[in-house]
């Protein structure tokens, strides 16, 4: 095994890890949040603690949401240093990708992130693979799941394929498996260039 | 002004409530929190943080969630006592009334919750209004809020009407909207018992 390898393996047995998505209103970033908790929580038996916090920025249009899962239970709910960042747009890249470890993961649309910091980013098209592949700009939430689980491998696909079925909107089941699907296959092409 | 009614108005001053709903899962008390979190703090331009934490609990079907309102930058986003706590059913009251401030008010449905602790309660048929006067089980969550907004008056009416058509399914606004004023009357019976 390579110390890469060897590195992988430990991160396999996280004690915890914390998430944040960042983007605009109406990304349904609290609803992703929501269900990447559940698949954690309900169906794969880990503890998660899931936060939206709302100051003057959600008055400004801007959309947070955070998630914590562990293997124990979570006495501090707050994140404190982000494992992994998604953000949707520039603003949220600024403001956050300050708040990711070392060696957390920023996860960045990019077409509407140009700007990125000198830290290990990947930026993929999430907006775009919403509204052209699956053909639904509001799928870019799941999209963006299925991104992030695909790279960070936090928790399973079929556990969240579960909770994704579980708190969607009754009709768009297909939809979005669809969209979780398409977020996978850009987490593939992203690992890509992690490894490169 | 006697000293209830300048309590009172102090508390209408309030720095920070902290309220958990809890019950079973699929009553909806997410929903429920989401919305209450984006009333104060969306059309109120209070700051609000609102937590779900799941544990062994909630893959025993138990459900909870948490708002923090405040004037203020809520620095710590966990409850610690509790202003308000719902109950929808024995389970969740018995966990959780010890959480409770000792002015804390518990909110119990009178069907499921029949033993209360000797604290200040209000046990008001919140499942039944939603099953039989609504005539939708499923808006338990939204009676239940307008039940704990009329006695809390944490938030104003106006706000949470915005914040609950914002969230609920489209298609059932008026529902939900018939919902959170059965709520509201149910409230102001419980005011009596306070008050007595």
């Amino acid at each position: 095994m390579s110390p890469k390898q060897a590195a992988k393996s430990q991160k396999a047995q996280f004690q915890k890890t914390e998430i944040r998505l960042s983007g605009s209103g109406g990304q349904g970033l609290i609803l992703a949040g929501l269900i990447l908790a559940e698949a954690a929580a309900i169906y794969e038996g880990k503890n998660a603690v899931q936060t939206q916090s709302y100051g003057p920025e959600a008055r400004g249009g801007a959309s947070k949401s955070e998630v914590i899962i562990s293997n124990t239970e979570i006495l501090y709910p707050k994140t404190t240093r982000l494992d992994y960042l998604l953000a949707l747009n520039q603003e949220s890249c600024d403001k956050y990708a300050h708040d990711l470890k070392e060696d957390g993961l920023l996860l960045a649309d990019s077409d509407a992130v140009e700007h990125v910091p000198p830290i290990k980013v990947i930026s993929l098209p999430l907006v775009r693979t919403a509204r052209d592949k699956v053909g639904r700009i509001m799928t870019t939430n799941i999209v963006s799941l299925g991104a992030l689980v695909g790279l960070s491998q936090v928790i399973s696909v079929a556990s969240l394929e579960k909770a994704v079925l579980s708190r969607v909107p009754k009709g768009t089941e297909e939809l979005n498996l669809s969209a979780l699907k398409y977020g996978l296959e850009l987490a593939e092409e992203g690992k890509k260039y992690l490894e490169e």
